[in-house]
């Protein structure tokens, strides 16, 4: 029921997935009464392995998370995620308000063993072609400690590792450039303990512009930082279209330009746009949930399902209980005691 | 000396800036050998208004701040930086090392009395047309406080009034969205302090996408976050302008369209480029120093050179002195007594 379009997105998606995976078995969760419209809408009526469970509220986008969670336990978001939790779903997509689906999916699903807070992770292109950057956390979390940030270097590589099939994935700390002391407290204090770390190929600081070039396949940070990288990504990108969309509808000579170099164009909106990468990973939890951008329509959905499928089929969180559990008992406990000056 | 160029951005942008504005007058700092050199290179020699400076050292981009100050006292940056000082000039622009020159510039000028930390700003360009955001602090800083962003915000706001000709500023607190809190502990502190200053027209939360869209005049964080939004800017730009360049160049048929449209992309280029908007204040000093970029050209060090004139015109530092030692003072510490949980 979330995102923009709500059912517009999710139903035909859900369908082209359930026709280009044959294994896959879809629980559509919401309305009964416009979801069945809605498959009505898309042919999809009697679709095999697609079932519809109704659940009688919707998280609106601008609902506070802790009311979502308290007032609204017969929301698409809370069934969906009981779903997961009971073991009757591998994964949970939703489109819905991130808070709300981040602070559910914890309290629902909790934390994996050795994890202090769970992360938000998505896939960022990058200026090296068929290579994506993995930056976590995007928003989870703020005021973070070098111990959580540690956690999520490790949640990122074992990711990388399996679904992404990076043999051995480069973390980058982000970090800028200009301040003589080379960054705050934080990221002095995180770069001491993944100087230390084995389980993790640790190549230093990164900073906002490494990330589209590629210089790690990882890149870590507070969640507050991450957040704001991600909105400027953003709002950069939308300026920018609106700047060239103004740019050829200003006389019948640029209109004809445009229609010209319209193949290249979208297929630099391709290569660029956050939709082919749509689907970020709530990582630490007990359980699969990806979540969707807000604004994204079938074929960005469609990603979304593939990252959820891709993480069951590699078993992520177990993977991440077993890899983090022994790493993060043997090795950063180690790793507190030596390291210097660490708060 | 300084900047990607050196004397070929810096000695033609003098000549034109000179040529531009009769009341002008410049000293150029550095190597007297090369600078004479590139003087005869761009047919300036003798040019009234224009003297040349000895200075026998240079600031190279690696070199560590606190090293740079400490032994190169010859240094291009710190022969200039006296100038003000001096008195013997009103500004001073420099496309060398950043930290170097504000760690220079501190040491040289000292913050304004009020003023605990000076701050960088720069402009940015947004969807409003002819709407621009003034953001800051862009990396001076880490690890700031709550009392930090206000003076920033104050600062800010009196620039944009003087300078960006604003008449009543808005200014909006980088925030993210997502988590329940709404923000970390900085930015909720920080909130409380703006809501109860008089002299700042303060809106509120503002998030990294709400950058661009012109949501408000002046966007105030710590400058970790600010650093990093800026490298991500400049990053999403230079990774999105290879995708279009290499999309242009892969056939004949793609050239033929690039020729075409040529004449727009360069006017889409012009309206984003930051070098169009290139020259960022190093705030709260006894001093107005410019720093522009270090890929700056001629042109968009002459930007540069403006934007010191703006604040030389405006006598930003003496504004900045009364408005804010009297604001700071007379309600800034009311502020603060009455402000709720303030750490």
């Amino acid at each position: 029921m979330g995102g923009d379009a709500g059912p517009d997105a999710v139903v035909p998606a859900a369908l082209q997935a359930l026709h280009l995976y044959p294994h896959l078995q879809l629980i559509l969760v919401g309305n009964q009464t416009i979801l069945d419209a809605s498959l009505r809408k898309y042919h999809g009526v009697n679709c095999p392995r697609l079932e519809v469970l109704h659940a009688s509220e919707i998280v609106a986008m601008d609902d506070k998370p802790s009311l979502a969670l308290r007032n609204k336990k017969d929301s698409s978001m809370r069934v969906a995620i009981n779903l997961v939790k009971e073991g009757k779903a591998q994964a949970c997509v939703s489109s819905g308000n991130t808070g709300a689906l981040m602070a559910t999916a914890k309290f629902v699903l909790k934390t994996l063993p050795g994890i202090d807070r769970p992360a938000i992770m998505a896939r960022f292109p990058t200026i090296k072609k068929n290579t994506l950057v993995r930056v976590l956390d995007l928003g989870a979390n703020v005021d973070s400690t070098a111990k959580h940030l540690l956690q999520f270097a490790l949640m990122g590589t074992v990711v990388a590792k399996t679904v992404g099939h990076v043999a051995k994935p480069s973390v980058g700390l982000l970090n800028i450039g200009e301040e003589e002391m080379k960054g705050n407290s934080l990221v002095q204090e995180t770069t001491a303990l993944l100087d230390h770390c084995p389980g993790i190929h640790y190549i230093g600081y990164v900073e906002g512009d490494d990330i589209f070039k590629g210089a790690a396949d990882i890149v870590v940070c507070d969640g507050f930082v991450g957040n704001v990288m991600l909105k400027t990504t953003e709002g950069v990108l939308t300026m920018l279209s609106k700047y060239v969309k103004d740019a050829f509808m200003q006389n019948w000579l640029s209109k004809l330009a445009a229609l010209l170099i319209m193949p290249i164009v979208k297929k630099i909106g391709k290569s660029l746009d956050p939709r082919e990468y749509n689907g970020a990973s709530l990582l630490g939890l007990n359980g699969i949930v990806v979540k969707s951008h807000g604004s994204a329509n079938q074929k960005s959905f469609l990603s979304a399902i593939r990252e959820a499928m891709e993480e069951v089929e590699h078993n992520v969180p177990s993977l991440l209980r077993e890899e983090i559990t022994e790493l993060f008992h043997l090795q950063a406990d180690t790793v507190i005691e030596s390291a210097p000056q660490l708060a």
